[in-house]
């Protein structure tokens, strides 16, 4: 691919995590060009002014962004704050590509969404414009958009950790699938906030929003739901730990059919053959942190358990990688028809 | 209390963490009297070649301990090594006193043991002469106790945590009760262990033995329907987060009728009103690991889902305090008839 | 001591990392009791909202303190804000003693303060009413002491690292005192900065203010200065280090006799022979992080260093024990005449 | 580059951190190609069996390494265990390129060698056939040699923070060069012993092996006596700090002559002008270990202290990067001929 073929590519919101780690995906990336890195409260800096690693490429406001260059762009901008440039690059007669980091396109209802982030959708005409883009499951769609909204981290790990036994319509659904996650703190974002400050953090396993009570609950139940064909129950648990970055849901759900530890690794396995970023355990291996760290893999061990009804699932994600910008960059590669594992490897 | 009216004891495993822990609080305890020091591995030591803020004390090798100075002794010795030393105690013509912080007395029945241990018992006989040592429910019968089998710190986290809402008969049994715990990693021992190196356990959570498989899930089974009166289902899954001492358990229950979040707290405030090392979160807190750390304390807290039946309860304690030392020396306060919290505020 | 014979105290700035660890020391102190807790952000609150593990002791603002109930004050106010609590104690016609524990009452002279603080001092005339409180040097003063201005962190481990050789005319003044600092995060306080977030501190380590540069070097030289009784050469490098608290501080000196690695051990132990809050560490034992921690202690190594005329010190503090509410506690202590060590072990 | 054109290598001692990390750079470089793995403890294992995040290669006994099929090999075996595979290597008719990263060959003299390792050297005649890795320093030999010894990770980075002041003539070498290192636990590889637990070195720093002690010590002596053309005096001070990779080296150097920190950072900057993995902070930036991180970076800043005829030089690399795996893969592609930069960006 000659330089002047590459993907031209704006990251809005490069001053946060995810963000950054667009970046650093992208500057490696064979068929992307970073053209513009957007912050509005770091505007006018270099991007190694807040990241002592990166390169000293500028900091521009969003509207300071040359539509005309770019093929698409990346927004990880705070919830609400997408809407602006979506409009802008709808209103464009160029046709620009979006993937979306943030929640405000994942539901398909508005109503949803103003249920659990407890505010009014600021611009819900799009909703049906973008594709919910967890890439395992809805990667045909995913082709054929031109919007996408990047799943959640939570919902990553969950979905791709409940989705071979939902299918395959092996659980009880009478029983909540039972989801009880655990996060590093790059998940919280980039904020300076008196609970994220490394001596509040360190030494410390915080629950929170425990129950049916997180944000993401919303976005796992209609993904879910889509899969069973029926409303499940779920119950959320997050946790806050000592940690960078990393998460790792520990899934409890009850079988109606006797199946063993075997049988069930065989599901995992045969449902995601194919895939080049999910990674089924075999052996009684069981999933942790450092199994996904740094990449874009989704780790995956399940378990029987003995003289009971329940499974459990182990499900390891990168936050910052399949939980954000990993993922994000894998639905670019699909969107550009380009080889899915480019920059990723 | 005169210095000659203090209660002498013998620390027997003062190498390992929890002796430590022991050899900490009972230095500043105002009724205890540290005679000895043992550790066969580091016999001819002193404690602050091991640990350096330790004292200078010397360790002797089990034998050397004249039991003719001893009134009580703490037994922080790896499995099935106890038997030696409660042994001679009960030969001794004095009526020593025995906390056991391992687990080979915590079993009723040698046949539980040898099933979750995976190895013969080596002295059963003993089994009936300790009283299973978690101090809010036994009290009565640790006051008269001569033995007293420490409880572990998982069924320490999770019978405290289980306990008010067992009581009051509000689980429906027919589902399991599913305790999902983290714990750091002095939990593990202070073992020369690759997987507990700090380069394995940083930056990593590491689920183990989850289901139906972690010893200290007879232990739990086995108290836990005694409350109940039947038996129960439990599905127990311990993690390893990178912390040096501390313990969370996210319990899920289902429950058989429905109560709020606020009736459920109640019950908790109420079970544990006459406690001082048991503390009832209120007002939406979650317990988390700083709650309790460096602390005698068990912290809870009580959430209902909203719209199901199921509630979580998250129970909070030190590995090291509540989990084991800190409530050994509860149980040894107990035993001798002093104020309960004596070195432990 | 009775109840009613306490000396009632109150803690200004509760909210922050030092204010938590005055209450916590002070409410186990045998002779103080806590009578108000103030934080002027945080008015309205209970200490428990800010702190899991405190008490639910009501938060006042400054001015609601009725100094009529009070015998003695800690300030842990930020700097310049200390000013109006001396005045009002000042003009009160009770002889309320005051421990500050901010910077700005500890130098002898307005224009250094101003020169290392960059900014007017606002209540120069009261300087002179306040005693430097490094306990172990200044004991006398402090005794009659009614004003005690608390030392900072860093110089209270660089004074007692160097005082023994300075005192003993041992170093060679000639080349510079080099301090290369290590300390843990609390020592920057609870401020809710993007610069001391968990996933900024972790898995790093970052020099600050290195050089001649940071304001400690100032009190250091101030009153090494004084041991001295000429003018040294300082180089003061401080790094941040992925610990919540602690401090460690590697002193590089030129000697200007020869002496052993025993000698100059002998020379430390000699001088803090009767201090009990100073250990020397003997037989090739280097001092850590770990000596000290949750501890008022300061430990000490000294090492010759081979074939050269340079000594290497290694002083270790808790920056929130000795190097903040456990020296003030100390210094309270000391000012009403009490054992000591009250509060402390 | 064909597949068949790949130069293919073999990692000797894949199971520790730096062998680890070889094949984690050598997996992905485009003119490599992994044929052997060998550990001697794990033969027989899959690699994946001991770093979960790897493939499932085989590991093998060196002695099953086919040499036939083999090109290049790295050594990350322990100190003295090299000495069969070099001689085997050499036996052999291929002309087979060595890149050891332990100790072995470092030196230029055996008796040094058995100075600071304390034991006889097995293989003194090899000395003479290996060339000292410091790519930047040595590249020319480095591009003729057949045999390279890769530097150890605090020689590197203390090397290249005092090579351009002591090339430029700039250091007074009356006075010692001090270097206040603080290192990863990593860098004391994968060995289960109790001093790298985690409950050990988390929450502390611990200096070991101070002033002129430690095994790398002549090794700096020995390149940079080279450079000086005269014997320096070096004070060396390793700390270990809680983190798992990285490295940071504070060093202290009078200055023979009144340089600011804008000449000395343009001294440093010229030196370096060339060199795409040592990179030069200006605008008062100071390196940290997040510089960095997971790279093979060399990064440095340098500042002039006030007042004072000293300088400090601030010299961040990852131990496992640049300190040892990634220094080994650029002077492979060097020895190679290939682009220097392959497989590290």
């Amino acid at each position: 691919m000659k330089k002047n073929d590459k993907i031209r590519v704006a990251i809005y919101g490069a001053s946060g995590y995810a963000g950054y780690e667009l970046y650093r995906i992208l500057k490696h990336h064979p068929g992307a060009e970073i053209k513009y890195l957007t912050a509005e409260s770091s505007a006018g800096k270099k991007l190694s002014d807040i990241f002592p690693t990166a390169d000293g490429l500028p900091i521009i406001r969003n509207e300071e962004v040359k539509l005309g260059d770019v093929d698409a762009a990346f927004l990880s901008l705070p919830h609400g704050a997408a809407k602006g440039v979506v409009e802008e690059i709808t209103r464009s007669s160029r046709k620009i590509r979006i993937i979306d980091l943030s929640a405000d396109y994942r539901f398909d209802d508005a109503a949803e969404y103003e249920k659990w982030y407890g505010r009014k959708h600021t611009s819900p005409d799009f909703l049906d414009e973008f594709v919910y883009g967890l890439t395992e499951i809805n990667r045909g769609a995913i082709r054929k958009a031109r919007f996408v909204a990047n799943p959640g981290c939570y919902p990553t790990a969950t979905i791709l950790g409940v989705y071979p036994l939902l299918k395959s319509r092996l659980i009880d659904l009478s029983e909540p699938i039972i989801i009880d996650a655990k996060s590093g703190v790059t998940g919280a974002g980039r904020k300076p906030e008196v609970r994220l400050l490394f001596a509040e953090v360190n030494e410390n396993v915080s629950p929170y929003n425990i129950g049916y009570v997180h944000r993401h609950t919303g976005e796992i139940e209609q993904e879910l739901n889509k899969v069973a064909g029926s409303k499940l129950k779920i119950i959320f648990s997050p946790h806050l730990v000592p940690i960078t970055r990393g998460m790792l849901n520990t899934i409890y759900v009850k079988l109606n059919r006797d199946k063993s530890t075997e049988e069930l690794t065989e599901i995992f396995s045969r449902t995601y053959k194919e895939e080049l970023f999910v990674k089924t355990l075999t052996d009684d291996a069981i999933a942790t942190f450092q199994h996904t760290m740094n990449t874009n893999l989704s780790v995956i061990s399940v378990k029987k358990v003995e003289n009971s009804p329940y499974a459990i699932v182990v499900s390891s994600i990168d936050n910052l990688g399949k939980g954000a910008a990993g993922q994000a960059v894998q639905n670019f590669n699909v969107m550009f028809g380009i080889d899915e594992t480019a920059g990723l490897l």
